[in-house]
């Protein structure tokens, strides 16, 4: 197993000079483009990995599926979506078109950035302090890495160029999808992408989704099993941005990208997969790992079609 | 299990009353809205069926499936999707805008109108007579059903009223999507969506897909199983209109509904099922059939996820 | 005024260079591409005539503004804005996103490509022969030029290569706005689009609508005014395309322009402009002819504004 | 004339109870709904009023021309230009599809909100506070009433409530149409619109456009003549929100109505009109000042066209 992923690795190398770093948050430039890694990490409790499996990265769009959950949790999966849909949309991940053209007025799903900050403003909290704090103690929990951080240079950049985030979420406030204080909701939602992660914690929440929510150390059941069923089936339909129907096509399994490189992967019942690479192709996921990810699928025949 | 399949048509047949027959094509008018039924067939050649399960209706848009995959088989994916996309669109299943506003333009999926004609606008076949004939023959075969033919009244209805699919048509021939007679295609899938099936026609389908294009009676594998997968992850991201990301999240099992009333789905390497259900919902979904499909996969546990 | 009109054509022939014949209807890129024109005719009489006045073209769009005059005859104003808007679109001139997003489908104004079918498909008729005798009749009429006619090989290549009008025109027939025979009524738009004018021929269409409906050989009222004022608020707001509201700014005359390199233009209460200049800027408007009436416009204080 | 214009009040007063007061924005919906007045202004020196002429209520989108006029001033129609269109929109005032969709990204004209909140983010002051006093010296100036202030309670009203305008300046600041601070830009645009006038006072904002910059009391130039005219043009393709089209088929004159009832009409040449009427149609044009300036048009044949 270690050889085939190290082959694996080598292999999907060269794609990344075909990608790009992201250029819109300006800190993000500042990744290592040739990095590559892969964590897997099982059921059974065995693991594997290789490459730059220790490479430090910001989780950005991959912590969408832990808000998600968490405001499921705190609110129950019908009030969660009146405010925001189940519908994979087509278009790019910071597109407001839907928004202004379909009714009612609201997101059309939790992967795209409309529809996880509209996500982020509902968890629970009696102050910012205490929502971030909620955020961040519940990342912990599923990773199992009680050190996990914001990084404060991409959170401020995040911040201060996050113009079309803005947009969106003003948008959303003026018709009543986010009805508290926007300013606080964006920080909330710019802190929750600013976490850093290597590929081994987003391979936890990958095994922690592949359980329907069973913590590895504990054995216990902490969430609703649907609401993790809720996960799986979004980012099937709706993680990859819109390139997610080919994905699904080529890989096969629900997974979840993000801008700073990374991808996490669920095999239902068996497994989570953390993979990271930069370089991001045209759609803004990693071009190499979703490279990594079809060849590790068909090598282990993955793919729950 | 035959009573629990009754009682789930059962508890399914209220919601008949809350949607409608298609008024679009004037001949689906005269069905019968109250039918409900269900064939399951199972790898190990098993089956079970409840209800109206012989109720005879016309495949419409579940027929995608399968044509897809002839022209998967016809021509290599690389080539077929350079003239259709992977993608979910967010809109619903007759819409064009996408085909005016993204480039290149091109039909988002095969399973929404647009990509399904372009898809059978590849056909292979010496004349339109061939064509059909082909088609024919592998619906044929598939389902195990020499007896299948066209709905002739239903065919004349579709194709004096299929304005806006010949608008589409037009359309995808102005950028070159379709090369070949814009009419003489548009027949072939107007034929195609009027061949009338009952559910274990559809189950069969579904049995098929689910061993990924073995033949049930022969054992024998006839088409390439990575064309079998493409379909399911199509399904799954694309095949109940703009509602196949609720019914990912509700059902868990790739299917494909049409506006004759039936769903076909499929859990892979387990079984196919065939529902029929003539009343819709909204987005053109059999309002009861769903219904059905989400108690079964509950109760048998089938979700991929 | 003689001497300044060549001076104009001259100041404006080096813009031909960055323009282009358009490519997608074939038999017009025959066009002389160096050709530039300009006749003036005023209601005292007077003519003014420079350069290739008597170079023959198209007449294309610029026969919307004519066909409009004679449904809104036919029909009075309230029905046919019931089947068409009055509204700019910001939109290409063979758009149809809007018929899509936007309720009542209705094509928003007469001076697209959709709204001018719609249009075209009211004009009255016993038979597809005497409809096209109508028309021809009133373009006669209007021009005073008996010898009008089709040019038959634009004709055929418009019709051959009419697809994206066609897909239009399918859509209108599906929301209800077209209701008798497609094809016939595309024959019919294509026809009125193919007939053969020159610079004068326009002119005098303009003049037509600068006296707001009476002949000039006789003097005799023979629509009825406020139609034509209709006309006139139309060209000014949608009648150069997508570029109308530049037009309005540059040139602030009530102009048409059509694919064939012409340009009507009317000055209220004064004259009509004729203009031809094959090469197309990107929006499809003449480019050298636009510049011709900027300059007549300053030169002579044509502005209505 | 003073007999003639009361008969139009009258009898389009019954007109009022088919429209509604803005609900968006709380303060405005304590506008006296009934109220109707009429204010001429021409330039040979004679007034006309009749109605409610003193009624007061805030410009809003009718400053939109004079802002764009004090832009134009600062900078020349090249450069604002770059950063707003001149072309009509189709869509609805507060629309931002086409900032997405539409390449290059910017706000199509200077009338939509969008682009009028860039036309003000351009105008030039070393402080906000220096901005501010600049816009209100010019209305004094061009009204020639010195006693012109910002309604503070509106003011504050439309701060706190304006989200969707909020939405547009942070997306155009995310593709640098915007540059500088978005808050301190959104205040001064609803200062702007805040302004408190009566009928009389946007009367002389139309009397200053009929003569091209010239100022009544002091029979002098103020403006570029050319600024004029662009404002006239954009006025009448796109003055009216999205019924500007039909506005001009019906009225003839370059008009910009705002939703605090008032409409700043234009003949050039000629004479300024203010219409004051609250209840708005649902485009968001006073529903009764636009049937007393259609009548108006007819009886003095105003119509440019």
């Amino acid at each position: 197993m270690q050889i085939e992923l190290e082959k694996i690795l080598n292999q999907n190398r060269e794609k990344i000079a075909f990608g790009n770093l992201p250029t819109y948050i300006p800190e993000l430039t500042r990744a290592n483009k040739d990095a590559l890694g892969i964590y897997i990490s099982q059921l059974d409790g065995s693991e594997f990995k290789a490459g730059d499996y220790d490479y430090k990265f910001t989780i950005q769009s991959i912590s969408k599926v832990i808000t998600l959950i968490m405001a499921l949790e705190d609110w129950g999966a019908e009030y969660i979506f009146e405010c925001v849909g189940k519908e994979p949309t087509g278009d790019a991940f910071n597109s407001m078109m839907k928004l202004e053209i379909v009714r009612p007025s609201k997101p059309f799903n939790p992967m795209i950035n409309a529809g996880a900050i509209a996500v982020t403003s509902k968890i629970k909290g009696k102050s910012p302090e205490e929502r971030i704090q909620r955020i961040m103690d519940f990342f912990k929990l599923v990773t199992g890495n009680p050190d996990l951080k914001v990084n404060e240079s991409i959170y401020m950049s995040e911040k201060s160029t996050g113009d079309r985030n803005r947009a969106m979420a003003y948008f959303m406030k003026d018709v009543g999808v986010i009805t508290g204080d926007v300013e606080e909701n964006l920080d909330l939602y710019f802190k929750q992408c600013s976490i850093e992660v290597t590929c081994k914690d987003i391979a936890r929440i990958g095994l922690f989704l592949s359980s329907d929510g069973v913590l590895l150390e504990t054995g216990k059941q902490i969430i609703n099993p649907k609401h993790s069923k809720i996960a799986k089936a979004l980012m099937t339909t709706c993680g990859m941005y819109n390139a997610s129907g080919e994905f699904a096509i080529n890989v096969g399994i629900p997974a979840k990208s993000g801008v700073g490189g990374g991808i996490m992967a669920v095999v239902p019942g068996k497994m989570g997969i953390g993979v990271i690479g930069p370089s991001l192709d045209e759609k803004g996921n990693s071009i190499a790992g979703v490279g990594v990810l079809e060849q590790l699928s068909k090598m282990l025949e993955l793919s729950i079609f």
